[in-house]
């Protein structure tokens, strides 16, 4: 505990709102869109947000930084200037036409709690530092086939370099690397020397962010203390490949019918889901994609192939495992009996990042002390946090309220549930 | 029984076979299409196959007759010329690069058994009238939403005149009716007056045809004899509505999951048609089509879509009609526990056909006074005979093994096969 008791704190918290609400305005309209917002990654769009956050890093007399992938950093200097600082980040670009919190919710939050810092007068015990972070839905601008998070990724050191020259820029046809150097940046300091974050120089990298899915807004709960971002098993291009026949003349024990197959599979695997959760597993299962050919379906003939896509998400490696070990097995045992051949192609991999136990345990004592009403929640999508995890460091994450969901212009965080999870998030970095 | 003893006829028979390969070839020669033949309706091709087999019912000094709708009529005529005749028949018309057997084979059967008679030298009890029909297969010319058998139909009574306008070709765009009339025919016929075939004055319709799928071949059983005409109740466009949200931050519980909703009701049915079977039921079950919406589905987004269609075929009206409410049921229940809506739209009903009990068990004794290997057989997909049994016609149908399907220029029957069937036949039309 520092020597500052929350309540001066927590009254300039409240006074450094209108801050926030301004920063919320002044980059939604002017990065606005026909619809929603746009804050293409390493575009003009992008740079208003961060120029914005560095007129107001300076107004707060912040010490001002970047690095060589566009990152910004505002440091409120600690007393002990030699110590791990916190590192509090989220991003400013956005998704084409998404909304205007997801990602600058996180920074705003971060310049919030500076913001009350200073107010509140006395310099916290270590280094404070809010990461603007560049290009994390660089994936919904690069036609859904990049990794994403190239900012973070970058400055952690795990970029490969290769990425920058791997996909186009659906609009313009430019490559990331073009992209980042038209920007004013260095792409060719990607992957090179050390990393600019080291895990050791920082006590730990907290993210504030909207929940992007309804579980906060439906159990009427204001904040989330997220205990993982889920790990994912993804098959993109699965196929299953029987036989087309009339569906008149051919009796079923003839068949080699592919969406019979492919519904016993997706069945099999649905019911799987519901056992595992009986259980207490954590485990989300989708296939957003299940199509016949439509060149040459039809009412009247067995379909000979479907195509379909599976993804497989949970908070443990292991449960990841088993349900990509059992579509393998169900692919085997159905296709033999159903005279049909699946392909499901390789299953890509993506670990799960568990939150740092000590920190989540700091939050749910802060929550508790401040009277924030909260829950545990997984994170089911992706969040810069992750690559942090990744990298080593010590990390925590909390997820604000937010109705219609993310990535839509319709998505919707009141400021008082920012307020909320902006306050338990300055009680945790004035803990030192 | 008749007077006539069975060897005689079969010698006849026999003798009677090249004929029936020179039809089979010269009609195939003179339609063929790049792949296969194509006889389409009321085209000059379906018009040279009425002429080569005219030429033929002529040399054979048979009775020569029309109707409105282009049908050919040739008849034996029998010692007692006013009792009720046999019609034999089956279409002169193919699909568009179709095999030369499917419908030709059974107006070649009833030709060879004319001549054979013939050869045989006296005249049959009753009348003996092969039937060559148009236009069976209007439907694969016409987009598929065409109900076809016209020649029969439009014969029987049974065409509405509005089919006539309908639907248009789909290559030349013309009306049934357009077509029908540049064919030299009179469409205003259509549905006016009494039918051109009464079932009062016939002894029974007859049918030979080749089996369109593979359970003769795999049987290895030349000749198949028809139990029914499975009926068809059938749904083209079904529907599953949810909602689109990301398969990241959505928890199952909140998911409205079109792709899981309609996997279940596909996968419930597939399992009641198992119970179905195990307990003797007739029933074919098949999802031709199944799709998510290629616009807007993706790898990690929930579907909020499909598209489907159901064909369930059974030789008993009563099953068709128990799965057509099953599915309902189905749809309900999943629908509201799954949180999505289905729309299955209404189901077109199409009786079965029962083939005439006394004219199979006729068949049945005839097989086995001849010694042609023979099992009972459903007919999956339609025939001119359903139409005669609708109007009706006591009617019987002669399967003959045939591999590779129909509908395609690799079908495949052996004329020792076709002979097989056509002795029967011929053993079926001299009992009287």
């Amino acid at each position: 505990m520092t020597a500052r008791s929350p309540s001066p704190l927590a009254g300039a918290l409240d006074a450094s709102i209108p801050l926030a609400a301004g920063l919320f305005d002044e980059i939604g309209r002017r990065t606005a869109d026909t619809a929603g917002v746009s804050r293409e990654p390493y575009s003009p769009a992008e740079q208003v947000a961060v120029d914005i956050l560095t007129r107001t890093a300076r107004s707060l007399e912040l010490e001002i930084a970047g690095d060589p992938f566009g990152n910004c950093y505002f440091t409120l200097p600690g007393r002990e200037r030699g110590l791990p600082g916190w590192l509090v980040g989220s991003h400013v670009d956005s998704v084409p036409g998404g909304g205007n919190f997801d990602g600058l919710a996180g920074v705003v939050a971060g310049m919030t709690a500076l913001a009350a810092l200073r107010r509140a007068g006395s310099a916290p015990a270590c280094d404070i530092t809010v990461m603007g972070i560049r290009a994390e839905e660089l994936s919904s601008w690069y036609g859904g086939h990049h990794g994403g998070h190239i900012g973070s990724r970058a400055a952690l050191g795990l970029l490969p370099a290769a990425e920058l020259d791997s996909a186009a820029n659906s609009r313009t046809g430019r490559t990331l690397r073009e992209q980042m150097r038209a920007a004013g940046f260095d792409p060719t300091a990607v992957g090179r020397g050390t990393p600019h974050l080291l895990p050791g120089k920082f006590r730990g990298y907290v993210e504030l962010h909207i929940e992007q899915g309804p579980v906060l807004a439906d159990q009427r709960i204001p904040v989330g203390i997220v205990t993982a971002i889920r790990g994912a098993a993804r098959a993109r291009s699965c196929r299953c490949l029987g036989a087309y026949t009339h569906s008149g003349a051919v009796p079923h024990e003839y068949r080699s019918d592919a969406v019979m197959a492919t519904v016993e599979l997706v069945r099999e695997l649905d019911l799987q889901w519901e056992r595992a959760r009986a259980a207490g597993a954590d485990l989300v299962l989708t296939v957003g994609m299940l199509f016949t050919d439509g060149r040459v379906h039809a009412l009247t003939k067995v379909p000979g192939e479907t195509n379909f896509c599976l993804d497989i998400r949970s908070q443990s490696e292991a449960t990841l495992g088993d349900m990509a070990t059992l579509a393998g097995c169900l692919a085997q045992d159905i296709g033999a009996r159903r005279r049909v051949r699946f392909d499901l192609g390789s299953f890509s991999l993506q670990s799960p990042a568990t939150m740092d136990a000590g920190l989540r345990s700091q939050l749910l004592d802060g929550a508790r002390v401040l009277g924030i009403p909260h829950i545990d929640i997984p994170s089911g999508a992706g969040h810069d946090a992750q690559d942090f995890v990744q990298a080593g460091f010590p990390a925590a994450m909390i997820f604000v309220r937010n109705t219609h969901g993310s990535h839509n212009p319709d998505e919707a965080m009141d400021i008082t549930d920012f307020a909320l999870g902006t306050r338990l998030l300055t009680w945790l970095l004035a803990q030192g």
